[in-house]
């Protein structure tokens, strides 16, 4: 909560903070973004296996290593979904926070392919 | 390109192109490094995702789309893989292709996580 | 483990239904017996396949929407959760909610097999 | 086609053994049966937990390790398959073990979930 009206002082002397806090995942933003460059040099790591000719099985474990990395992500930003925009529209009303809810649970069933 | 053309001319002078034969995907390695290209653009796409303060559920639904265009990379890889590799393999001896399907086991336990 | 703590003497207290609500899934429970019931059923199914020797490909399909049942059970699971015992603790305060989304986040690695 | 017709030829010809050889997993079938059976009581275990109004993620954990198990099979029986099926068909014609591995690849499909 600490970090939550942090981010939110942080974001009005910004000028345009309501929209971050809303997002959820702005304290953790470059954290992501580091980690989304990682991934994006390893998929152009994956083109080079493959312009290179290397071993199927080499490529396909870098592949899962790969989507795991990216999976992670995904994990990482419900999570902070959860903690921030949820209970924020939870504090708000019940209805809006069902609403998010079902949200969540539609990415859910991307997530785990259902 | 010009390792493409390298390899090529490896492959010439070597008379047969064993090479490609045993790597399995080069026949269909365009395809695959087209696709591996629009991954990275995917995940390019989710940087900016991130910056622009994205809502969470809809980076999310785009991480799975990614990864599921990675892991339909990895089982076609594993597919030509057999196709290739072990078929290949089975035709020199037992005990070479039981080498490659064993690693072929390993590959897969982690496309599916276990 | 204050939440949890509290979670645990307020079910001691009642006994039985406000237990029940504070478990999310009660309202639903008798749907979510009849599908493990139903998975049950295709376990012991696939039991029969490999006793009458079946085709593998036919075993593995089967298990594969076994799984499928299997973590659509998960996935309502953890839906209702949210829905009823993480949005209680919201309006209880919000170190009770923190403790019940770390609790989710690492129920969820689990099923997505971080 | 071909080799399916043949596969089904062989098996009404012998009706035990190289049915049983041509199955792949026969050797390890008891061993299967034990595992399908285990997963059965786990499968009964989760009922006893809605039953008994325990824990959502308590409930989601028990489901991942049962999912995981069933997996595990999966993946077994899959690689069973690519050693003795797929490596017989291979000795036999390219056509049969073509046919073979692109049934092997739509079965993977479905256990990756594309």
């Amino acid at each position: 909560m600490t970090a939550v009206a942090g981010r939110v002082d942080a974001a009005s002397a910004s000028g345009n903070g309501s929209n971050r806090a809303r997002r959820g995942y702005a304290s953790g933003r470059d954290d992501y973004l580091v980690r989304l460059r990682k991934i994006e040099g390893q998929v152009r790591g994956l083109q080079r296996m493959i312009e290179d000719d290397r071993w199927c099985p080499d490529v396909v474990t870098q592949i899962a290593s790969t989507t795991r990395a990216l999976q992670e992500v995904a994990v990482g930003l419900l999570n902070d979904h959860l903690h921030h925009c949820v209970m924020a529209a939870a504090k708000r009303s019940d209805a809006e926070a069902e609403a998010h809810l079902d949200e969540v649970a539609g990415t859910l069933r991307q997530v785990v392919r259902l």
